[in-house]
């Protein structure tokens, strides 16, 4: 099997486009559909079922105060045709750890699990320099 | 594929067991060694390979304050040779939400990853009637 960490990296990646978006349709689209799905978001006891799974997406990404996302310092650990992703959501500057599993369907990687929470001491990243119009100011 | 989840269940209630035990070889015989194993403690960051995944659960169980954990409302989700266990962690009647994600090895089921993180209201669950010496106290 060849590594499927790029597929895997561009489907995180559409998973939190879509929260930050809050588009409903392409949430939907991201989680599988062939198989059992869960989810544990920041706080909330676990969801179990597609039903149940997208109903509560359904209610986040209708609520416009729900922050945008993005997942950083990931992780992924191949066990067959599941990949779990660790790492961190970082929120507006605040991060959560977070675990996502993902399976794979044809070629594509589709959402089964997530659960976020919080980190007891913020991590902190070496951030790439800000882009800047001024050549000199780069280091 | 016959359902795996009589042994998946065996294998949370020895993975919980170890932990009430702090027994670390226990604990250290039920990961997997052939594949990736990743581990979300509540409030850590995230932690990936055998070598910190184990470091984190020696200083834990060498921690005689340790509180003993055991996990109920158990969900399972099936993904070929990969279940997802989702519920909650009772930890001296208060509980955190976790996913613990397995891994088939010769029938056996091993651990290759773990999150616990708290919930915002805690769950309310039937308790059975508490057992008594006195069969006219049951109801």
């Amino acid at each position: 099997m060849t590594s499927p960490f790029a597929a895997v990296l561009f489907a995180l990646e559409a998973f939190y486009q879509a929260f930050a978006s809050r588009d409903l349709d392409a949430m939907d689209d991201l989680w599988d559909t062939q198989g059992p799905v869960s989810c544990i978001h920041p706080g909330w006891h676990p969801l179990s079922g597609r039903a149940e799974v997208m109903a509560a997406w359904q209610a986040i990404l209708a609520n416009t105060n729900t922050p945008k996302a993005e997942m950083v310092d990931v992780a992924l650990h191949q066990h067959g045709g599941v990949v779990v992703a660790t790492g961190f959501e970082r929120i507006e500057g605040h991060h959560l750890a977070v675990t996502n599993v993902l399976v794979e369907r044809n070629g594509r990687w589709l959402m089964v699990h997530h659960q976020a929470g919080p980190v007891a001491v913020q991590p902190e990243f070496e951030e790439p320099a800000p882009s800047s119009p001024d050549p000199l100011a780069v280091n």
